[in-house]
C-alpha cells in the first residue's frame, strides 16, 4: 500500500460533531448589479433576496434561504465558505476543535434568513462559517414554468487552492470526511496534487487543488443534466458573455462530470457540475488518478487552460484583510505535460 | 405487388407547380388572450405580431412572419391550411389545376405579412391557401437567452380526417406529394387507414387519417429534440394546463416521432414532434404497416386514447360556413383492437 | 397540524443502529435465460457473475457485488428485500430490535460475495436482510464503450404493498427513517395512501403504497437522465418486449422524477427513475399531496393503469412459503377518480 | 449591398441537372481494421459489407448500401467524394457541363452496391463522383437493439479546403447550390473565408474553407442530438482514443450546430454534427458573419486549434496520383485573432 493509500485508509476517531455538507459561500463583487445579471439572468439561480448591498440566491431544488451570497464591495474577494451541521450542539463542538488547532473564531448573528454561524479562520486560512439554522422557503424544483436560464438544481461543492494537498486533506479527514478520488504523482515520491472529499452521497463537498494558496479556485454548482450544461453556455452566449467560458463543457475523468468552468464578472469561478455518481457506502475505494494521466482531468484529453491553474479569489480573514499567499510545492500541470 | 403499393409506385406525370410545403395554419379561437397564454407563455411561440383580432405567431428558428395564426372567432374552427409554392407562377398554375377539379377559389390578398393567397375548397372540403410571399423576419434559433418555453422550432405538418384516405392520397400524390409511410388492413382487402405524404425532406407535410372527416385532425409543431418535449409537459403541467395534455408523450412507429399530443383551450389538437428523418432521396421505398400492429401508433404499445380518434377541428369553406362531415368508411381502432 | 403532519414530526429516540440504504432484491423467476435477456440484453445492468440457478446483477455505478439477485424457482416470488448497514455491530443490534418486536430471524451466510446477512420476517409480513460485507468489484462508470442499453446507474429504492401506510410508516421511521412526502386524504379523516421514506439521500429507500399487502409493488433501478427512460423503452420495443412496458414515461408528482414502469418475464414490476432531488438535510419538511390532485402519482395527468395499483410480487417468508395477505383498508384510486 | 451579398443574390440560369445532396467520400486508408474499429465499433457506423480490401459504411437511418468507403491503400488519401442526383439523365448533362469547363470525366460502373458513377476532376482539383442508382437496404432507426455507439444517422456533409472561396462558390452556385451562411472579412475589401452552401434542406451539403487546398478538410456525420455527440466522446475516451479528439465538442455560430472534430486513424477529419436548421426554402437570406467575430466558428468563443486550420486530407486525381496544392490567398486565423 502506497503512503497516501495508508493515509487516507487510516482509522481515525469518529468526530464529535457532523458536519453536512458545503452549504454556501460568500462572494464579494465590485458591481452588484452586473453579477445579478450573471447569476439570475443568465444562470438562472433564484434570488431570495436582494438587501442593501447583498443578494441572496439559491437552486431550483433548494429549501433553504441561500446558498450563494453575493456582497457589494470594493474588490472581489471570499468573504467566508460555509458548511451546515446536523445539530446546534455539533457547533459548538467545532468551535472547541478550532479553538484547539489555535484558529480564530467569532459568533456572526447578523447574516440575513440564517441563525447563528460559527466563523473561523481554519490552520491553512480559509474563512470558515458553520451553521445549523437557516429559514426555509419553497423550492421550485417543479416550478417548471418559472425556471429560467440553466437547471441549477444546488450548491455543490467548494474547490480550494492550497499549497499541500496532503496536509489539507488530512485536516479535512479529521473532520468526518472521506476521500473518493485524488490525482498524485507516481512513486517513489507520490505526492498529491488533487484530492476530492465529502460529507454528503456525493463525489465532493470539498476539492483541493495544488497551487497558489490559500485561495478559493471555484464554487461547483449542481446542474440537472449535461443538456443544462449546454444550455448555459448558450445562453450565455447569445447574451453576449461568451467570454466568461473558461474552459469546457467536457467530461471529468475524476469524478465523471460533465462540466463548464464560468468566471463571473468579476473572476469568480464557477463550475456547472452535472452527472456525479453515489458515494454514500464507507467503503467505496477512493480512486487513485496519475498525474501523468491527462484523463483525470479532461477525460476527453483537452488540456485546462493556465489560467485554471493559476487563477483564483481571494480570501479574506475575520476582520476583512486578505488572507497571504503562497506557492505550492508541487506542480501538477508539468507532469500532466510530461 | 400489392394494390395500395401498386398505387404508390405509379408513374404519375409531374405537377406544372411546386408545392415547397407545408407552411400554416389559421386556427379561429374563442379567446384569444386564453390561446396566446397557451401558445406563446406555455409553448414558446414567438409572436411576430398581435393585431385587433388575430395574433400571429412563428416557431424559433422560422424566418417568415409567421406558421400560425389565431384569429378571434364566436366558434372555434379551421380557417384555412396553408402551403407555400416555389414561385407567383406556381399559384396560376394551381389556380387552373383546383378549377379544372371544379373547386371554389378566390384571392386573399389581406393577411398581415403576407402576398397573395390562392384561396381553394379543396375536392374533399378542405379550405386550403397556397402562397410564395411572405415577410422575412429575424429568427431566434440563437438568441437562447430569449427563448422561452420548449424549443418549438418550426411548423412542421398537418393532420387531415378523411372518409377515404386512398381517394385524397392519391390527389395529393397527383400534386406532387410522395408517401413515406401508411397503414393498411391485411390483403387481400387492404384498406389505407393512415397516409403520411410529403414536400419537403421530412416523413410529412400532410397526414391524412381514416376517420369522421373532412376535418383537421392536428398541426404538427417540429421541436428540436425529445427533452423538448418533456420540458414543455412539465412547464404546461407546472402551470395548471395538465388537462390539456391528450395523449404521450411517446414513440411513434410511423415517422420515429418523438411526440406529445395537446388540445388548446379551444379544443385545436398540437402535436409537438421531435426525431422524424431525410426522406428527400426519391426511391426511399414507402414502410407499411399493418393495422394489426399496435407499434405503428405507438410503438412503445400504448393505446391512443378514443378522443384521438375521434375528435377533429371543423373546417370553413370559403364563405365561412362549417364544411359538412361524413364517417369514414374504414375503422382502423376496431383492427388494432383485434 | 394534521394528525399526519403530526405523527412525522414527532421525535423519536435515535435508534442503535444505522440503516445506509435500500440495497438489493431477491426475485425468484421461473426462467433465468429469459429474465437475464430481459436484465442484461435489454435493460443493460451488469451480469457479476451466473452460478447455476442466480444470476448477480449491479448497475453501471455499483462498486458493490450485486444489487439484484435473479433466481431460478418454480413460482415467481420476492426472496428477501436487503438493506446495507454501516458497521457490523449494526447487524447484531438490528436483530436484537427485531426480537423485541417478536419477529422470525436468523443469519444467512451463503449468499455468494456477501458477507452474513440477518434475515427477518418484518412485523408486516416483508422479508428483509441486513447486511454489511459485500466484496468490492469494478464500477462501469467510466467504461463507455462496455455499456449496453440504458443507463441503469444504481439499485434506488423498493416500494412495499401495505395494508395500512400509516402503521408501517411509523415502525419505518422507528427505525430511523425520514420521511420525504406522503398523499393523504384529506381532513378530517386524512388517512395515508402512500409514503415515501429515505436513509440515503435521496426522495427514498422504501415507498410504503396502500394495497393488498404485504407485497413488493416494485423495485426502482436510478437511471441517469430521462433520455435513458426513453431509450430503455425504445430498446425493449425495437426488441419485442414493448408489452412489458406497464406505465408511462412520465413525470411523477411525488419525488419529480421521470419514470417508466416495466413488467419482467416473470411478472415483477421493475421502475427506471430519473432525476429526484436531495433531501440529505434533516429539515426538509415532508410534501403532502392529497389523493383528490392527480398529479401526485402522474404530474402530467395520465391516469394509472389497475394492474399498477393491484398486481404486485408474493413474498416468502423465511421458510420459503408465500406470506398471507390481505386488502388494504383504503383505497387511493376511489380518491383520485372522485 | 456588398460586392459578396451581390454575388449570392445574383439570378442565376437553372442548371440541367438536380443534384440531390452530397452522398459519400471514399477514404483511402492504411489499415483497414484500424479503421473499422473506429468507424464501426466506436462511432457506431453500421458495415454493409466488407469485401477484401473495401469496407462500405452508412448511417443509422440510410437507406442506401453505403455513405462512406474506406478502401486499403498504401497512403491516406481521398479517393472521391460523391453527391447523388435525382434521374440518370442528370448524369449524362453534368458530364457535358463538367466537359465545357474542361474537366477530365469517366465512368466508373464497378463500384459494389452501386450504379455507374460518373468521376471527374472538377475545376478546382476535386475528385468528384456523381450517381444516381444505389442498392436499397434496410435502415436500422428503430432497430434501438442493434444500435451501438454513437447516433450517426446519416452522411451530412463535405468541406473543402479551397484557395479561394469565392471563386469556388461561383462555380457551386452556378450547379445549383444556394449559400446558406458565409464568413467575410469587413468592408471594404470583403473577402469571403468560409461558405457554406447546400441542395438538400440542411445549412449545407458542402462548406468552402480558405485554407491551402484543394484537400478534404472533413466529412459531416449527422447525429440525432448533443447528447449522441458527448456520448461519442465518452465511447472514444474509454476505449483508449480520446487522442483522435481534434476540436471540441461545442457549438458552432455558423449552421447552429453542436458539433466535435475527430481523426481517424490515418488522419481524415470527420465532424459530428447535430442540430442544423430547415434550409428548404428559396428565399431564407444567407447569413453574415464577420471574422471579426469569434463566435462564427465557436459560438462560446473558444478557439480552433491550429491544426484544425492547418491539417486536411490529399486528394487524388481521375488517375490515383496526388492533386497538387497550393496556399490560400486570404487567412482567417489572421483576423479572428485581431
Amino acid at each position: 500500500m502506497s503512503r497516501v493509500a495508508e493515509l487516507l485508509a487510516r482509522e481515525r476517531p469518529r468526530p464529535a460533531f457532523d458536519i453536512l455538507r458545503a452549504a454556501h459561500a460568500e462572494l464579494l463583487v465590485t458591481d452588484l448589479d452586473a453579477a445579478e445579471e450573471f447569476y439570475v439572468e443568465r444562470l438562472g439561480l433564484v434570488a431570495t433576496a436582494r438587501l442593501g448591498r447583498a443578494l441572496y440566491l439559491r437552486g431550483w431544488e433548494e429549501h433553504l434561504h441561500h446558498s450563494l451570497v453575493l456582497r457589494q464591495a470594493a474588490e472581489p474577494a471570499v468573504g467566508h465558505i460555509a458548511f451546515r451541521v446536523r445539530e446546534d450542539a455539533d457547533l459548538t463542538a467545532l468551535g472547541k476543535a478550532f479553538a484547539a488547532l489555535g484558529c480564530d473564531w467569532r459568533w456572526e448573528e447578523g447574516e440575513r434568513g440564517q441563525g447563528p454561524g460559527l466563523r473561523v479562520l481554519d490552520p491553512f486560512g480559509f474563512p470558515l462559517e458553520f451553521f445549523r439554522e437557516m429559514d426555509v422557503v419553497e423550492p421550485l424544483t417543479q416550478a417548471f414554468h418559472l425556471q429560467r436560464g440553466a437547471p441549477v438544481m444546488r450548491f455543490d461543492h467548494v474547490n480550494l487552492h492550497v499549497t499541500n494537498v496532503e496536509r489539507a486533506l488530512e485536516h479535512w479527514l479529521d473532520l468526518g470526511f472521506r476521500c473518493s478520488e485524488y490525482i498524485s504523482t507516481d512513486a517513489p515520491e507520490e505526492r498529491v496534487t488533487g484530492a476530492w472529499a465529502l460529507r454528503k452521497s456525493t463525489v465532493h463537498d470539498l476539492a483541493l487543488t495544488a497551487g497558489r494558496g490559500p485561495r478559493l479556485h471555484h464554487v461547483g454548482l449542481y446542474v440537472a443534466e449535461p443538456l443544462g450544461v449546454i444550455r448555459a453556455c448558450d445562453q450565455l452566449a447569445s447574451a453576449g458573455l461568451a467570454g466568461c467560458i473558461e474552459r469546457g463543457p467536457g467530461r471529468h475523468g475524476v469524478s465523471n462530470a460533465f462540466f463548464v468552468y464560468l468566471r463571473d464578472p468579476d473572476g469568480h469561478r464557477v463550475e456547472l457540475y452535472a452527472c456525479d455518481y453515489y458515494t454514500g457506502d464507507p467503503d467505496r475505494p477512493p480512486i487513485r488518478w496519475s498525474t501523468t494521466d491527462p484523463s483525470c482531468r479532461s477525460f476527453w484529453g483537452a488540456r485546462a487552460p493556465d489560467s485554471w491553474y493559476e487563477e483564483s479569489s481571494t480570501l479574506l480573514d475575520l476582520d476583512g484583510r486578505p488572507v497571504p499567499v503562497a506557492d505550492a510545492d508541487v506542480e501538477e500541470r508539468s507532469h500532466l505535460m510530461a
